[in-house]
């Protein structure tokens, strides 16, 4: 088995969150409106995407560190060490963000989305349905 | 921006499917149980991963068509054509699995899981709690 795959960014996301220090860690708590901005190449793919609908996105957190393999939940130290796998933690091997935003609007290759909790320039890997319509 | 990432795999799927086209679609049209086989070197980000409990699993489609844009629906053509991005079909530029498991065990770096549609050997990238425990 191959032990590297390549990934390549659709686009990145704008946001007016820029510090991570302050950024909301779940986006019930306080995370702004955003665009998802993707290349124009990828126009073909957005078809059939709904205003109104809630998707995921996929990001890649670039500014994450891949060898942390353990944590304090929510960097609480009384809290005891947890795995990451266990926890949301953005911190971990292969730091891939996973957001259900709500979509407001589609205009072009850019998708303006509800409460995003990802900070601005924030790679996108993908965008998939909530539910499996397509059963 | 860097226009690419790397993703390490942090271990792979044991399943009896092997054959891309028997696989079942969704995991509630027969999918069987698995193991997710994990690299021991990550035994510390298991920690806290509790069986009884439900679990997203990422894993890489290594066999999935990444220049695909555009599929008809569960590849009937008498369907439109859907961009990816608004369907879960495997085919798309960075073919990122999303799966729902059931945890039934945890045993060392292995993790038994119930009703998991992904094919035998398949890469995984992360597994992350359902809900978020950690806020």
């Amino acid at each position: 088995m191959p032990t590297a795959y390549t990934l390549r960014p659709i686009g990145r996301v704008e946001s007016p969150l820029t510090d991570q220090a302050a950024a909301p860690r779940q986006p019930d708590e306080g995370a702004p409106d955003a665009w998802l901005v993707l290349d124009d190449r990828y126009a073909p793919a957005l078809q059939g995407l709904e205003p109104g609908t809630d998707a995921l996105l996929l990001t890649w957190l670039d500014r994450a560190d891949r060898d942390t393999l353990a944590v304090h939940p929510r960097g609480d130290t009384d809290r005891p060490l947890t795995g990451v796998f266990a926890t949301r933690a953005p911190d971990r091997p292969n730091p891939i963000g996973l957001h259900t935003v709500h979509i407001l609007s589609v205009s072009g290759t850019r998708v303006h989305v509800r409460n995003l909790e990802a900070l601005d320039a924030t790679p996108i890997l993908d965008i998939k349905p909530v539910l499996l319509p397509d059963r």
